[in-house]
C-alpha cells in the first residue's frame, strides 16, 4: 500500500465522501463501482476517483472474482478490515481473557490465563501481560500494530483509566490499568467497568442487539449491572451507573452469601468454585443445593426488579460466568420478576458465556477507532493509526467516551 | 392577520428558512432585519422576504420602538408567542391545577380546585372541567383556541392517554383522560404520569435545567420518581419507568405509613393533611413528630439510593407537595444518600411547590406544538393550529412521544 504523500490534500468534502464510501462497503462488502455509486449517491466519476485513492492508500481491496466467471466481470471492492488490529482484555477475578480482532471485530486469536480472586496486584498484572502476549503472538501481530485497546476491570474506573475502587479483588484499588497496558501495547487504552462492557457486547452483537433499553445482569464473582439506554451505554455522571448492588436492600450482597454457605464451598471464598459446586449438585437433584440456588435467585431478583421498575427496559440479559447455569437461573428469575414488576420484560441469557466482558472491551476499542476515522482531518493511509506503545509516542487515552 | 391564500405555496426551502428565522426570534426577540440576516445566515433579500411573509401570516409582530428614539429607528421583530395557547393540567389527589400559557410557556392564567383523594371518578372529572373552565375564562381563551393539551395523572398511562393502573385514587384505573379532555378543549391531548412530568418541568425551567441526568423524587400523596437521562425524559419500553416505589424493598410504601401513623392524622388516609400535621409539629419541636419525619426520610432514602446507584445522576431534585417542607427533608435525605451511595449527587429542592407537575404538563403540550411546527409541510398561519374539540374534528393524540 502506498501513502499518496504528502497525503494531507483530501478536501473536507473528499474526506466525507471517502468515509461514506467506506461505510457503505463495511455494511455490504463486494460491491461494484456502479453499486457503490448508487448506494452513496456519488457520481460515477467521483466514485471511481475515491475508490482509486482508497485502494492506493490501503483502505480498500479487490474482492477476487468467483472462479469460473464468464467474460470479464466488474471489479468488486471491500473495506480492508485487516488493515488494522484492536485488542480487548477482560481482567477478571478468575481469568484474564485477551482478544485480538480486525477492524470489523472479527476475533483472530485469544489468550486466556486462569487466575485466582485472591491474587495480588503484581501477579494479576503479570498474568495480564501473558494473556496479551499469547493473543498477539497467536494473531501474528506486533504490540505496536494495535490501534486501540479496550480493557475491562471490576470496580469503578476513573477518567484516566485507573481503578478508583474495587472491593472484589485485593490490592486492585488504585491500579493504573491504562498506564500499564499503554506501556506494553500500541494505541490508546480505554478502560471501563466489566458490567458496563458486558452490556455493550450484548448491544453490539448479542442478545440485546435489536433492543434500545436493556438491563444486563452480570452474574458471577459479584453481581453487577450494565445499562443500555436509548441504544447507548449509560455511564452516569461519575461513571458509576449500575452499582445498585452496593445497596443492601438490593439483595445482591446476601445473594453471594448463599452460595458461599454451601458446605463444599472453599471457605476462603472462591465464589466461582462454590457456585459451580452448588449448581452441579442442584442439577443432580440435591434438594439442599436447589434451595440454595432458589435463595440466590430470589435475592438477585430484588435488585433486578429495582432496575426493571426504574428503567422499564425492553429486555433483561443474564450474562457473566453463571450464565452457563442459566438452566437453573433464568426461569426462576423470570418468575421472581413477575412477582415484583409492573411489566416484566423479556429475560434472555447471554450466548457469550464468560467472554461477554472481553467482547465489550473489544467494542470499546473499535468505537475509538471508528471515532478517530470519523474525526481525523485527513484519512491518510491505515498506517497512520498504528503507533507504538505510549512510552514511544502518543499515550493512553483513559476511558474516553466510546459510548454507542 | 391575513392568511396568504391559497397558503400552501411555501417551498421546502422557504419553510426551513421560516422555521430558522422563527427559532432565532424565539431565542432573541427584538432583532432588526440586519441582525436576523446575520444570525440565520440568510441573504438580506431572503430575510426581508421571509419576515414580510411571516408578518402577513401572523407568526411575527413588530416590536414598538422605544419612546424618545431619535430619527427613524430600524424595525424590530418578535415571534408572536401570543398567536396560540396551550393548556397544562395536573389531575392530582388533592387538587386539580390547570394552566393556560402562550407558545413560549408564559402562564396567562391558572385554575385550581381542591379535591379529596377519596373522591370518585365522576367528581374528580367534574372538578377537572371546572378548573379548566376557570383557567380558560381567566385567560380569555375559548376552548377551541387551545392548540394542545398536556395532562398529568397519577398511575400508569397507556399510549391512547388512558389510565392503565392507578392505586392511589379510587375508580381511576381505566379513565380515558385524553378522551375526556379532547371532547372539551381544542387540540390533541397528551397524557403522562405525574412524576415524569414533574421531572420534565425541572429539566425545562427548574432546578435541573443545566443537568443531563436527573432523578426527580415526587414526594407527596405517593412517592414517585421521574428520570431525565441524557437530557430527555426517560419513559421506558412500556411507559412504566420510575416505578421503583412498587417494590417493597424500596421503602417507599412503608415511608407513607410512618406519616399515616401520626395520631393527628385522618385515619381515612388523607396523607397530605397527616403529613402537614407531622411536619408542623416537628418544626415546632415535637420530638415524636421529628422521629416520624426521620423514619419517613430514612425509608424514602432507600429507594432514592437505589435510583442514584443505578443511574449515577448529576442531580436529585425533591419535588411534589412535600417539597414545601424541604427544610425538614432535604438535609436528612442528603445524609442518608451519603450513607448508601458511592457518589452522592447534588440534592436540590424544586422551586415549583405543588405546581411542578402542571408545568410539566404544559411543557408536554408545548413540545407537541413545536414538533407540529417543525414537521408541518406548510407553515400557513397560526390559525391552522387551532382546531375545535375532538368531537368537531381531529381527535386526541394520546400520550404521544413529546420527550425533550
Amino acid at each position: 500500500m502506498t501513502d499518496a504523500a504528502p497525503g494531507g490534500d483530501l478536501s473536507q468534502l473528499r474526506r466525507l465522501n471517502s468515509l461514506a464510501l467506506i461505510g457503505v462497503l463495511r455494511e455490504e462488502p463486494g460491491l461494484t463501482l456502479t453499486e457503490i455509486s448508487r448506494r452513496t449517491g456519488l457520481s460515477r466519476a467521483s466514485t471511481e476517483d475515491v475508490v482509486r485513492e482508497l485502494l492506493e492508500r490501503g483502505w480498500l481491496a479487490d474482492v477476487p472474482a468467483a472462479a469460473g466467471a464468464v467474460g470479464r466481470p466488474a471489479r468488486r471492492y471491500r473495506f480492508r478490515a485487516d488493515a488494522g488490529r484492536v485488542l480487548g482484555v477482560d481482567i477478571g477475578g478468575h481469568k484474564i481473557l485477551a482478544l485480538v480482532a480486525d477492524l470489523d471485530g472479527t476475533v483472530l486469536h485469544s489468550g486466556r490465563i486462569a487466575v485466582a480472586p485472591a491474587m495480588g496486584r503484581k501477579q494479576r498484572l503479570a498474568a495480564l501481560d501473558r494473556a496479551v502476549a499469547d493473543a498477539l503472538a497467536g494473531a501474528g501481530v506486533a504490540a505496536d500494530g494495535i490501534w486501540a485497546v479496550g480493557a475491562a476491570t471490576t470496580g469503578l474506573v476513573d477518567g484516566a483509566g485507573r481503578v478508583m475502587l474495587s472491593e472484589a479483588l485485593p490490592e486492585w484499588t488504585g491500579v493504573d490499568v491504562a498506564g500499564h497496558l499503554g506501556r506494553r501495547v500500541g494505541g490508546p487504552v480505554l478502560v471501563e467497568n466489566d458490567s458496563k462492557l458486558a452490556a455493550l457486547a450484548e448491544s453490539w452483537r448479542g442478545a440485546a442487539r435489536y433492543a434500545k433499553d436493556v438491563v444486563l445482569i452480570l452474574a458471577g464473582l459479584r453481581t453487577g449491572a450494565g445499562l443500555i439506554i436509548d441504544g447507548k451505554l449509560h455511564r452516569g455522571f461519575g461513571n458509576a451507573a449500575g452499582e445498585i448492588g452496593a445497596l443492601p436492600a438490593s439483595g445482591w450482597i446476601r445473594a453471594q452469601e448463599h452460595l458461599k454457605s454451601w458446605p463444599a464451598a472453599d471457605p476462603e471464598g472462591d465464589l466461582d468454585a462454590a457456585a459451580e459446586a452448588v449448581f452441579e449438585a442442584a442439577r443432580a437433584g440435591d434438594r439442599k443445593a436447589a434451595a440454595v440456588v432458589r435463595r440466590y435467585v430470589r435475592d438477585v431478583a430484588v435488585g433486578a426488579a429495582a432496575l426493571v421498575l426504574t428503567l422499564d427496559p425492553e429486555l433483561v440479559v443474564i450474562g457473566g460466568g453463571f450464565s452457563r447455569s442459566a438452566d437453573l437461573i433464568a426461569e426462576p428469575l423470570r418468575r421472581e420478576l413477575d412477582r415484583w414488576c409492573i411489566r416484566t420484560p423479556e429475560v434472555r441469557v447471554s450466548e457469550f458465556g464468560d467472554e461477554g466482558v472481553a467482547l465489550g472491551a473489544l467494542r470499546l476499542a473499535l468505537d475509538h477507532v471508528d471515532r478517530e476515522l470519523r474525526e481525523s482531518a485527513d484519512l491518510g493511509g491505515p498506517e497512520r493509526f498504528a503507533r507504538g506503545p505510549a512510552g514511544a509516542g502518543r499515550g493512553g487515552g483513559g476511558r474516553g467516551d466510546g459510548g454507542r
